[in-house]
């Protein structure tokens, strides 16, 4: 099969660090254009739009979409009009209704659409799956805690309205959650902390619960110096697991017993080209619709302003 | 056939205005218990709990729950697990991914699960419906302005996170938005106003479009006393449609086109008993799924504190 002609939308640093790369690396795939209102991409056709992209490059036939959630229903819109399937960043979309209408109309057209959680393809997340189908958990905590100033700096698109704020390393985590538990979760409580000068919460605290009653707690927290957590604990009959570093190592009982290189975005385009060849969709907003319940279902507690 | 074994739970204020009257004259149904911590219902057998009732009462074939929001989940799953149908009041839970885990629930066990959103049944909606189909929408405002403390006396529980405060009215407008447009709405931008010592927001200002850049503006406020408006105005080419008195009443161009005495609960439990007969759920996320974004993309702003 000849490699999917690809663009990029959206130049930033996600981009460089992890989307060149991986899609230099795969055959799968020709980086044919970019469009960026600031960013270039070396080596091929820029533009400033995707709509003058698309205009000019009709060869185009799969676009990655990367700008900030705010304005890439708009975008994605554009490139299911003109018949190209889409890659989506994550979070899909600043709403959950914006990304079930572009579901809708990309399974009306017959092209492939991929809200994409790299974070599901951290190297150790299957096997922790795999570990947690065998035994009883009894609970669960999502330690999620990171210095904003060192992995965000100066982004305000995360501090307005819409760019989720703590939500956007937290929905990582959650999409991890979501996909190793065995049984789908929902919010019983969540509480909000919003810098006083901001849109966007800085921290959060939620418990969630299944339907067989699995207490499940996570705290997200921007305000980490010093060590940064991203950790996932389960407390379970086999004994206690701890999914750490992003999903990268998994440890039960203190014994290491997955760690690997992670290939999270190599993986990414690899199952994007797989359903694009098998002509379907990849749509999981239960990740996305946990952050929505959690603002609909929280409390909102005002705390300290953020300045960068 | 004969009529369904219909029981009652959490029995409140629209228990008594709405729902016995129109199990009532419904000969579809024959209501044989209730249960609720504090009201009774006279003629039949009451209950404290709905594990009490449905131990008891092993007859009941289906369950309508009108307690709050907050503790739906809970009685929905018992009941669904007792191999019961399920009529939820809105809104059908407090989270999204509650009620989606219900409706895979009810299901697996070839269970009725209706999320019912009484307004959309309001007289004039399906006439607005088919008024809008045949013409040219130019933009839609909806004007949701009531008096709290004259429709929600001493409620506590819509001010408490999760009771969703000015929505819970504010969710009736789009149940019918929802239903009404042609196509599918998504949130651009909300304002949400909570008072300084309230967990729900009093009003709401809320920017939506669709897919071919509608503009839907809705203003939502519970501080409005003298006249209340549950109106939805949509300038189209055929002259400036009003929906007015919460769907009771249609007018174009100032002219009144429809107008009869409203039959909503009557119509949710014939709609009931139809989809119970057809062994299917009536499930539409769509409004709760608008409230959920409004809550997540929204400014919030704290106003005055109010009290009863």
């Amino acid at each position: 099969m000849a490699p999917i002609k690809i663009a990029l939308v959206g130049i930033g640093k996600i981009v460089r660090d992890q989307h060149l790369p991986a899609i230099a690396k795969n055959s799968d795939y020709q980086l044919i254009a970019a469009a960026s209102r600031h960013g270039t991409v070396d080596g091929i056709d820029n533009f400033k739009s995707i709509e003058a992209m698309l205009d000019a490059v009709p060869a185009i036939e799969a676009v990655s979409l990367c700008m900030p959630p705010q304005y890439r229903y708009e975008a994605a819109r554009v490139a299911l009009d003109a018949g190209k399937h889409v890659f989506l960043e994550k979070p899909p979309g600043a709403t959950l209704s914006e990304v079930a209408d572009l579901e809708a109309l990309a399974a009306s057209k017959g092209l492939s659409l991929f809200a994409s959680w790299h974070s599901r393809y951290a190297p150790a997340v299957e096997a922790a799956k795999s570990f947690l189908a065998t035994t009883t958990i009894k609970d669960v905590q999502v330690i999620w805690k990171e210095d904003v100033r060192h992995w965000h700096p100066n982004q305000e698109w995360i501090w307005a309205a819409g760019g989720l704020g703590i939500f956007d390393p937290g929905i990582n985590a959650l999409s991890i959650v979501t996909h190793i538990l065995p049984r789908p979760l929902f919010v019983t409580s969540a509480v909000l902390e919003f810098p006083e000068n901001r849109d966007a919460p800085i921290a959060a605290n939620i418990t969630f619960t299944d339907g067989q009653k699995l207490p499940v707690a996570a705290e997200f927290d921007w305000r980490q110096t010093g060590k940064q957590s991203w950790d996932i604990v389960a407390r379970t009959a086999a004994g206690e697991m701890v999914l750490s570093e992003g999903g990268a190592k998994l440890s039960i009982d203190g014994k290491l017993v997955h760690e690997e290189p992670e290939q999270e975005y190599p993986m990414l385009y690899r199952r994007f080209a797989e359903i694009v060849k098998a002509g379907k969709s990849d749509v999981d907003l239960a990740p996305l619709r946990h952050v929505a319940d959690a603002f609909m279902l929280g409390k909102r507690k005002f705390v300290e302003a953020f300045h960068d």
